[in-house]
């Protein structure tokens, strides 16, 4: 059974000022929930799964956060257009990451699909810090967690500003993912170093670009105008972590 | 001025089986059409351009292609959540494409946005051939046309059974983007290759892996499941391209 009042609760937490004053978020379907049932520093307020997910999650019954739903009732909650047997309501994981590896550094990403994939692009690569400018997407956006599969949970998400940012560790090396740069593999590594990715269509700001010091540019062989950004961060990643 | 005919028979296009039958597709919004009509081998049916399209614009004004609609319109016939400015109606491209080169292989790409980005990758890298099974999207949808950013009229597209295709080119070297396979930086470089991406969540079929013969790992350095396949398909063409 779900009240009125909870559902009107778990809509609010679409929006951004909602889910920053509770500090809480959504996630959806069997495979995230799970994901983050294991992690022991994520904490679960509320859990609303039909019959069908709670038939296979046999070990949360007795928790507190527990409650089972119809399929009906979880259309009316979930963000999702094809819900997925089972919606949690988090709270906002505290990761606090020592300062020291590699950083993935995002300038106005606005489509949550990208910025989801990117946060799962840093996972594998073990990026464990994604320093956002304040107009990215917002991280706990429904749409974002839902495409880092998990990864909202294990990489910690900043917001602030860029330039300052870069300014204040002036003494790091900041890769910068841009059109007319160093071939990929002729820029020499420097260790643990942070990964500047810009606007899908803009790029990187030019007030912060100046800031930079190591333009990267992954060579074309053929004639589409640009890649992806996720896509771009991913080769880069990986020609530079070691 | 468009009728309600026009209307019928854009909307129509939004079915494969009519884009098949007509051998046209349609694609949306100025920076994509300006690339298609700057294409020799493009040839537009029929252009449906806003006032502000066609101030922008004024090439096309005595072509027979060129209609000039309003934004209302445009709204009407527009797969766009956001219509931007113009529609244009094209005839499939014939890109016979000389065999030799790099492909890239898709195992049941179903999500109309990955196939896209893939078929953009595809373009930024040169390779000229993307092989699709026939359950992968259509590369001619509009979600996807869109996603390529105009790279569809560059890169030829064929639909086949992939298993059937492998065994009958036996002698190339067949990439395969696995979890469990030859870290990407041991892989030897074999001239001109193929790339077979497999599906978003069931990877590549087992009776397909049967006949490749280089499976091929992005060294993961975190804790993240899996890379996206477009993402996964970008760092491991950047590594092997040459």
């Amino acid at each position: 059974m779900i009240t009125k009042n909870q559902v009107k609760y778990i809509q609010s937490l679409s929006h951004k000022k909602f889910r920053d004053e509770e500090s809480l978020f959504v996630a959806e379907g069997p495979k995230i929930i799970a994901e983050f049932l294991a992690m022991p520093h994520m904490q679960a307020v509320e859990i609303y799964g039909t019959p069908e997910w709670w038939a296979n999650e046999p070990a949360g019954r007795t928790a507190e956060w527990a409650k089972e739903i119809s399929e009906s009732e979880l259309e009316r909650i979930s963000f999702l257009k094809s819900p997925n047997q089972v919606l949690g309501i988090f709270r906002k994981p505290d990761l606090s990451v020592v300062p020291g590896g590699w950083q993935l550094i995002l300038d106005g990403i606005s489509d949550p699909g990208n910025l989801g994939t990117l946060i799962r692009i840093a996972d594998w690569f073990g990026v464990q810090q994604v320093i956002c400018s304040a107009d990215c997407a917002d991280a706990f956006n429904p749409k974002v967690v839902q495409s880092t599969m998990a990864s909202i949970g294990r990489v910690e998400i900043v917001y602030t500003n860029l330039v300052d940012y870069v300014r204040a560790h002036a003494h790091r090396n900041f890769y910068a993912a841009v059109l007319d740069g160093i071939p990929l593999k002729d820029v020499r590594q420097h260790g643990p170093s942070a990964l500047v990715i810009g606007n899908e269509s803009h790029g990187i700001r030019p007030e912060l670009m100046k800031e930079l010091n190591h333009p990267v540019t992954i060579p074309r062989h053929g004639s589409a105008e640009s890649l992806n950004a996720a896509v771009a961060a991913g080769i880069i990643l990986s020609h530079l972590v070691e």
